[in-house]
């Protein structure tokens, strides 16, 4: 049955984007620091047509997050765009013409617009009746596949509390950012109950596999 | 050499103690839930005269943690007795006539005190001149072992940022308090470089060993 997983990388101080985000730092300033790993490895550079890179303790994570992607789901500040209605000439998404998702996005906001066609099988379908709903669509979507959460940290937080989250794949990286938007919080008065199912000890950060407890 | 070394238990959501901080919960309301791998172990519940307990994955890391154990430092509001002077009737700690110490402790303070000498061989001294002078007479104290640093997060948070601390073995526990005292936070313009030296995948709590980055 199709799952809803989120592979989101921390710092050590909690955050999963820097401040000041904006469409040129779109993780914010220091944010790129959380993905270091990512940008290191083999396997991860051939799918951006780059050279190069390291195979190493963090590449099954990463080929895991991939084997079983379906769909995509995000929120509005993660496609970005800043808040409000699309306008006239709307923005396409942070990703250029061919994003590297290769399977439908669907983004929550809550300015309705039409599918966005983009190259190499990416779809962005745009949600505008909730988390619920765009869970739904996109588990139709990904068939016997997974569904992906993207970011940002609030729509996380709002998979989170309400227990639609199956898996949490939190990498935590060893740096502080000091500021920025932080993973953990808003989890209401009865947050989730996660158990740990497994751990990688990637070069640059460590990999916990949660779950939510039996 | 004797190092410092800071062994403390963290929630997912950074925090190493829940709110409301008492005499009748030091650990603040759900802290105690950070400290449940601890009550479990065999080797604990030993040190304290009970019986009973297991032996898991987690037993060599609060083992290492007491071999090496010479010396340790706190802040003034892990000892407790509330901020301010001492009065006349001086507050004796959180942990009774014989605590779990059996070692100097050095207790951070802005309120001159004489050395006060429990049983079990625990003797608390209080240090005004700061937190340097605070690791050097502890270091002292501690010969060829080391300084174990105690909290409360401020405490770890000066150290942390000074560079003065050698090792952090940070224990996660899968639980979210949703507010408390929170650990990593005013590292200020440059913060520690941190490395992960060491994974231990405990049950209920994953410990996570750093130290400086070279």
């Amino acid at each position: 049955m199709s799952e809803l997983r989120c592979f989101i990388s921390m710092s050590l101080d909690g955050f999963v984007a820097g401040p000041n985000q904006s469409a040129e730092e779109p993780l914010g300033v220091g944010g790129e620091r959380l993905h270091e790993w990512i940008f290191a490895l083999a396997v991860w550079r051939k799918e951006h047509g780059e050279k190069g890179g390291e195979t190493n303790a963090s590449t099954p994570v990463w080929e895991r997050r991939n084997a079983s992607l379906g769909a995509v789901v995000m929120g509005r500040n993660m496609f970005g765009g800043g808040p409000g209605p699309w306008g006239e000439d709307p923005w396409r998404g942070f990703w250029g013409e061919d994003p590297p998702f290769h399977v439908p996005v669907f983004v929550i906001t809550h300015h309705a617009r039409g599918p966005l066609e983009m190259q190499g099988g990416t779809t962005f379908f745009f949600v505008t009746d909730g988390i619920e709903a765009a869970l739904e669509q996109a588990k139709e979507a990904a068939g016997e596949k997974d569904v992906s959460l993207g970011g940002g940290a609030k729509v996380i937080q709002q998979y989170l509390a309400t227990g639609l989250l199956d898996e949490l794949d939190l990498s935590v990286v060893p740096v502080f950012l000091g500021e920025g938007e932080r993973l953990f919080e808003n989890l209401g008065p009865a947050p989730p109950q996660l158990e740990l199912v497994d751990v990688v000890d990637g070069p640059g950060a460590t990999h916990l596999r949660y779950r939510p407890a039996h």
